[in-house]
């Protein structure tokens, strides 16, 4: 039999990702019965796998091979930045949330799973063994994108630092615009 | 005709900053009708620049110009940490919050126009041009200040790191106060 | 005469550290009498030293001396990481906070007076005097552990970056889970 959330359990969890994005300077999709829909597959995917696998994209089962498919997956904010929106459209960004621009169909930017699974070969080569002083309780798996060379952005409000391919649309500690940011050093 | 922002307007932007301030650990003015009337200015400024430029300074009308007074401005958190309030007393310390100190004048931090013109430039020979791999979607225009070696600081609850002059009133994520924070590496 | 905060003290300390905890990724304990009563414990000690020192542990009564045990104290996050609670059980991982684990005694981690006092002497040595440029307008204390060399770790997520033995149980951005992280660079 299938699962199906309880209409509490889709209001909980669509309450706190909303919360935690306007936290953090994102914004859900403002389309509520979409938005809801997007909820409701997360709360099945959590039932069926363990973990909240992406709603538009098939897992694999296996949570190490499907870490960069969590949601939000690794591909949001690369998605986000290029056109708008992630590639369920679950996150957007401001001008969408606002209805100054429409959502586009946004290309797949996972790697092919052959892609996916050298990449975390090479990346545990490269992580070393239990040996490793600095290796964490839990295993990591390093994301498939990993291996670009991050540039890091500084707010020039509050000195907030994060590594990624773009600067994010606002940041997360006092919500300065993107255009703001600075590379560091 | 002059732009009045509504009521509702006012309210709702208070609420939006007093919150992210709050959950950034920072506070903004306690003096109610002081700070509302801050907020007005403020969108009034979005309304005529398209952006919400200082309220307390001339700006000159183009955002790549006056991206270092957008509020919270790129001198916000010195002034805080010198005065305990910026430059409008939008934001205040934990002192001022509290009513254990007064504000008092805040000198003018931002440099001349001259100097910032300058600094833009240069800023921009330094970032390289669009083949720049990490450039981003958006020009990024450089803050006037952002040439000065900022040290990095480290939270030793969470670990948040942040470059600045000196560290945070309280760690964004954690809330631990400024004297617990210590230099990284 | 001993102090006894009133109950809508603890309740305002109570609401105000659980929403900070979620904001960023944390639990409080979810055994509420349990809870309250560390918080109690804490507005106590604010109220005899001055500062919030962990409920669990003696207190030396000078500031410089107890910042690595202000709550949250500098071994919260490793204890969470190794035990799933902090060394009071204020914090609490989720497993433990779902019910699913059970908190265990957790050794003291916090190095015995003699060391910490000899950490503190040199780490003001490492850090230079009043001419040291960057040096903060606070004085500032070395934790006893941050001479440990520790590792950065990036959200493959939101490119937040922290530096610590293990990376968080969660982003404090992107809520991004603990397996996900990956060392940066």
């Amino acid at each position: 039999m299938t699962y199906t959330p309880k209409t509490e359990e889709i209001d909980r969890l669509y309450e706190k990702l909303r919360t935690e994005a306007a936290a953090g300077g994102y914004n859900l999709n403002p389309d509520e019965e979409f938005t809801r829909d997007l909820v409701e597959s997360l709360l099945v995917n959590t039932h069926r796998y363990g973990y909240q696998a992406c709603p538009c994209r098939l897992a694999e089962g296996e949570r190490e091979k499907d870490l960069d498919i969590l949601c939000p997956c690794d591909y949001r904010d690369p998605d986000l930045d290029e056109f708008g929106a992630c590639y369920c459209a679950l996150y957007v960004s401001d001008e969408i949330a606002s209805g100054e621009k429409e959502v586009e169909p946004i290309p797949e930017r996972r790697p092919a799973k052959e892609m996916r699974d050298r990449s975390r070969e090479r990346a545990k080569g490269r992580r070393g063994g239990e040996n490793d002083p600095v290796s964490p309780t839990h295993p990591i798996t390093q994301s498939p994108i990993a291996h670009l060379p991050y540039p890091v952005w500084r707010c020039p409000v509050c000195g907030y630092l994060c590594a990624r391919v773009h600067p994010p649309e606002k940041c997360p500690v006092c919500k300065a615009d993107k255009d703001r940011f600075e590379p560091f050093p």
